[in-house]
C-alpha cells in the first residue's frame, strides 16, 4: 500500500524556507499572499494490505527518521 | 483560503533523496519498503473565499515558481 507521510515545521517554529517562498511569489505580482510554509512529503511504498498496520508503520518511520519530532510534526496518509 | 500545492519529481526522474530515505529506513530495520519518494509540499495562505479563484492562482504560482516542470509534477488542494 502507498503511505503518505507529511512533515512540516511545527506552529512557531520559524520557517525561512516558507518565507523566501511568499517573498518570490510577491516579486513575482501575486498578491493577497499571507503566511507561507514550506515542508516535505514522502511517499512510501510497504508491503502489506492491512490498513492499520500499514499506518503504524509509517507512523514509525516518521517518529524514528522522517520527521525531527522537536520542531517538526506530521501526518501519515495511506491510500 | 488555504491552499495545500504537493510538488513530486515526475515518474520516470532518478530521485536520489528518496532512495537514500528509504537505505535509510532499512538500515533502521524496516521491512517491505518498496519505491520510495520525496518531495515538497507548500501551504500557502491566500486571500479570497470563491475556491476556483484560489485554485487557479495557486496553480499559477506553482507553474510560475514552486515546481519546475521539467522534471516536476504538482498537484492543488484547497481547503
Amino acid at each position: 500500500m502507498k503511505a503518505v507521510v507529511t512533515v512540516m515545521l511545527k506552529a512557531g517554529v520559524l520557517d525561512p524556507q516558507g518565507k523566501a517562498i511568499g517573498q518570490a511569489l510577491q516579486g513575482l505580482g501575486f498578491e493577497g499572499l499571507g503566511e507561507v510554509r514550506a515542508g516535505k512529503v514522502i511517499e512510501l511504498e510497504i508491503a502489506g494490505s492491512d490498513k492499520p498496520t500499514v499506518q503504524a508503520q509509517a507512523e514509525e518511520m516518521a517518529r524514528k527518521l522522517l520527521a525531527n519530532m522537536v520542531i517538526e510534526s506530521f501526518k501519515v496518509e495511506v491510500a
